[in-house]
């Protein structure tokens, strides 16, 4: 089965952005020039599922990020939206997250990068993430948009290595037990 | 001035207890046996301050823990909460967090362990801590008492150094940036 792995950054009290969606604060971290391990984590995926409010985000950079194929979970958005140049890239789908799984795996996608808070939490609590690698800034921004959310259960992690960088970054790997 | 010192768990989500105030999930940690610091910790103190829920949360563990005196914040806490065996080593205060450090500081007291997450928050948020070590389980809860809150700003660490231990738990300690 295709597995899902998230690589993102938070604020040590767990935001990921803050509440309008601002990620300026990190690019202090993206300043340092350090290899945090992104280019080699997406060499080793197939391609991406973000949800829609990342996917916008994205849209605001000034380049279009990603070489790999990326599905947007949205049941809102208009094809529209989606720059010309970039159609053949990028496919909005309104599957629900195992669906949409098993037809990469249909595929023949080993692994795939999945990102954006909520779409990560869907992920987590239906079981489709394999590893989390996340990294901590070394600042408190005090409200956002948390990384993590509400689960049914406990979720039980095997840490698998965490690093540390002269930013103050701090990047741990875990797998999810099963 | 006296200098106030974080040592806390979480889970990987970022809380310090259940929602009830279950701290059940934490033993197997302890159990694994591992120096994560802690007795050291309590050594280098001259005390500690905590909130009234930390404070009763602590009066259900089979002995009383500390060796240190104790000053419980608190508005509503009645005197004849606290055990008469244990009337010599913990002090009930009403005092503002900064007035209350001014007054350890008066008695010479260096550093303090600042405990409870209402109280770290509010601790934090008048510049009171000097460093936080905070140690993460390898484990998500989806729910509970957060250790961190709103702040008004920012607040900027500096990553000192970074530990993690067989049983997966990672142990990062900041220092505040002033």
């Amino acid at each position: 089965m295709t597995t899902g792995h998230v690589f993102i950054a938070t604020s040590l009290d767990g935001f990921i952005a803050r509440p309008d969606g601002d990620i300026d604060w990190l690019h202090e971290i993206d300043a340092a020039g350090e290899d945090h391990g992104y280019d080699a984590m997406m060499e080793s995926v197939d391609g991406l599922i973000m949800g829609r409010k990342t996917f916008e985000k994205v849209l605001t950079f000034q380049d279009w990020p990603y070489t790999k194929p990326v599905f947007v979970l949205s049941r809102t958005l208009d094809a529209d939206a989606i720059p010309a140049t970039l159609r053949e890239f990028i496919k909005v789908t309104t599957a629900e997250p195992q669906v949409l799984m098993a037809e990469l795996n249909q595929k023949g996608w080993h692994s795939v990068y999945v990102d954006g808070g909520q779409t990560i939490q869907s992920f987590l609590r239906n079981g489709l993430i394999d590893t989390l690698r996340i990294a901590r800034l070394p600042r408190l921004i005090g409200r956002g948009v948390p990384l993590f959310g509400m689960l049914e259960t406990d979720v039980f992690l095997e840490h698998v290595e965490t690093r540390s960088f002269s930013s103050g970054l701090v990047s741990s790997l875990y797998r999810v037990k099963v």
